[in-house]
């Protein structure tokens, strides 16, 4: 059952290269509308849209609260089958199977829109709005073609176009929304993306909690010259103090906490061979599972732009905060029901911290939340050939089908 | 004199931010008129033009051998106006005043094209081109935008479209040139582009030999993975080693030679700030005066990229030569004339190593061929405040003419 409807997401924009179906996007309204196929012949499901881009499937009427089960249905470029859409069909399969047993059951799928983020380099921006999440200024975001956000949202009529202010003519940030309805617990099954489930022989992780995420723009300001006659002793080259920051990078997290920290985005202008570069750039990104980890990896990162800057001298480095966010536990609730589920079904779990960002983050804010991977092939993911075990695909939704059957029988 | 030829110069597609004459463009063909423009009412003065697009003002006509000055019109993007114009305006000055005094001399202007190289990374196009310096292969570098050299020398009249292959249609290499005069004696006039002069207090700069030039591509190979899930100890991070070297660049030549290295431009692929990058490059360019100082760079480079290497596993570093042009020394012969000709006029001057390559570095492979700087205000070049003092300007035609007066007499 749930091969069935991951195979009809899979059919929507696949090709050779994997799913391209980005958030905010008409591809990703097709895959909406083909989750709530499902319950097409349901006279009690009904579809509800919010102001965000989310479809929930929602079983009845009123605010609820509900037993919600979701996750998304956007995709990276090239991405896999998997990330996001398992979580659907797992929910999908688990209300349908609830529905038979219990039809007046408070039970709703929810589809979270855009999470994840590629476009505006944002990320879990339906759940977000959910959960209240969601700051007046996001609209303005641009993306690389210097759209606006809040155009995109007008246009797909899920917000009022930004009006610009009497007095200053600027656009007047503005985000309106409402939760269409109240959350009594919400689960969700994902891909892990990594190698610890399948190099600890597991069968399911438990996410205890989501690490943190915080980004910086390390930026330098020095002078362009020409690259023959500027002794190296007069010289304002702003590459060379950014470059060396980044190849020190892994030694930030090295020994003493658990993070990971990434650059994978830098540049340098003018950018020709033989121009000294006036200006250079790069993103850093650091995960760590404590707000402890992410200080210290802070501390370091702080302390290394302070010891580059004396060695390149008449350069102006900067390190720009971009996003920061915290460390999240997930509902101990909810996780150990979903570990009993396991230990009854003989299925081997294992704790966990999840090092990457998934929606349940955000509806922890809101209502007692849970999320389990199952393990990924390889390791990999946002990759065509992204992919899990056919069975451990099936126990995802026969591990939400009994939480969602124990948790509406705890509320009817 | 020279300054009005230098001003009808800047008044072609100078702007606010400063003057963009690229090579190979309308732009340098309107510049090229203008020159000729100056001996507009001589019957004997002829406008040669060649087949790489070079522009020859000759007093007379035959194989010559002749007394040449000349320098370039093109410019980089927002350069500044005198960098090569200098030393074309210097010519126009020296060849009209010869002219007063030796209605028939064997003299003439050259007009270098491209001698930037900027829209197709190559550079002293034009006056490579006279000395068969252009390899058969060079029409086929693209653009940024993926316009081929060849196109464009057809589309200007200069070559004959490049055919394909009968057997492999493929486009076969193709570059024809016949220098249309032979030269005697070559001299040019520059800025200095830097700050030696200044420094030194000197106003005339006798170039002995220009630096040699070489490029490599340093390149990686890593694989993309999730920024968040991949341990550190299980990436393949193509950035982190390229990063680590170009900000190491700097202690290549510390201590042991007279070089300068730069690295203008790198890129990281796929450049999205949660990917770990699969790919990354950077150009390197090393500058310095002898041979030997030159390999103990590279040699020094190759160690850099071997001890990188094992600290990346499971990345492949490459280190690709781009290019090398090798130091070339000027013309004794015109170096210590133009000397005595400092001398004489109570002007100091100085022996010195141009870091910077030009047209008359071409020149030297098939005549005798000298090259002098007059100072740069600040050392700045390649930009809208590039600026000499007034005087000096006057000097480097002054010169010019004193040279060319000698020189032509020593013919006739």
């Amino acid at each position: 059952m749930i091969h069935q409807h991951l195979k009809k997401f899979k059919a929507i924009s696949a090709s050779k290269e994997g799913i391209t179906r980005l958030g905010l996007s008409d591809w990703e309204d097709k895959a909406h509308a083909a989750a709530a196929a499902a319950f097409s012949r349901s006279r009690r499901v009904k579809t509800v849209k919010d102001q965000a881009g989310n479809t929930f499937l929602v079983n009845g009427e009123g605010p609820g609260p509900y037993v919600v089960m979701g996750s998304h249905l956007d995709s990276v470029p090239n991405g896999g089958w998997l990330d996001g859409a398992l979580g659907v069909a797992g929910a999908l399969v688990a209300m349908q199977k609830v529905l038979q047993k219990h039809r007046r059951a408070p039970v709703a799928v929810a589809i979270w829109a855009d999470e994840e983020g590629y476009r505006f380099g944002n990320g879990l921006w339906g759940s977000r709005a959910f959960a209240g999440k969601v700051p007046q200024e996001e609209p303005l975001l641009l993306d690389r073609d210097g759209v606006m956000l809040a155009e995109v949202l007008a246009e797909r009529g899920l917000q009022k176009k930004l009006r610009r202010s009497r007095e200053t003519g600027e656009l007047v940030p503005r985000f309106v929304y409402k939760p269409p309805f109240e959350i009594a617990a919400y689960a969700e099954a994902h891909i892990e993306q990594g190698r610890q489930l399948i190099d600890a022989g597991k069968r399911v992780g438990l996410v205890t909690h989501v690490s943190g995420i915080r980004r910086w723009r390390l930026e330098s300001m020095g002078e362009t010259n020409h690259a023959g006659t500027t002794p190296m002793r007069e010289r304002r080259d702003a590459l060379v103090p950014i470059a060396g920051m980044v190849g020190r990078l892994p030694q930030l997290v090295r020994g003493v906490n658990n993070g990971v920290i990434t650059c994978g985005a830098m540049g340098v202008e003018p950018g020709v061979a033989n121009v000294i570069p006036n200006k250079a750039w790069a993103i850093v990104e650091h995960r760590a599972p404590t707000d402890r980890d992410q200080d210290e990896t802070a501390r370091r990162l702080k302390e290394l732009v302070a010891t580059t800057g004396p060695r390149a001298p008449g350069v102006g480095l900067e390190m720009l905060p971009i996003s920061n966010v915290r460390p999240m536990p997930m509902s101990e609730e909810v996780t150990s029901r979903i570990e009993e589920i396991c230990k009854k079904a003989g299925v081997e779990s294992m704790r966990m911290v999840s090092m990457a960002a998934h929606d349940a983050m955000s509806v922890a804010h809101v209502a007692p939340a849970g999320l389990f991977f199952i393990p990924s092939l390889r390791g990999i993911s946002h990759r065509p050939d992204e992919d899990s075990r056919r069975e451990d695909i099936k126990l995802a939704g026969d591990i939400l089908t009994r939480w969602a059957m124990a948790e509406v029988q705890r509320v009817l």
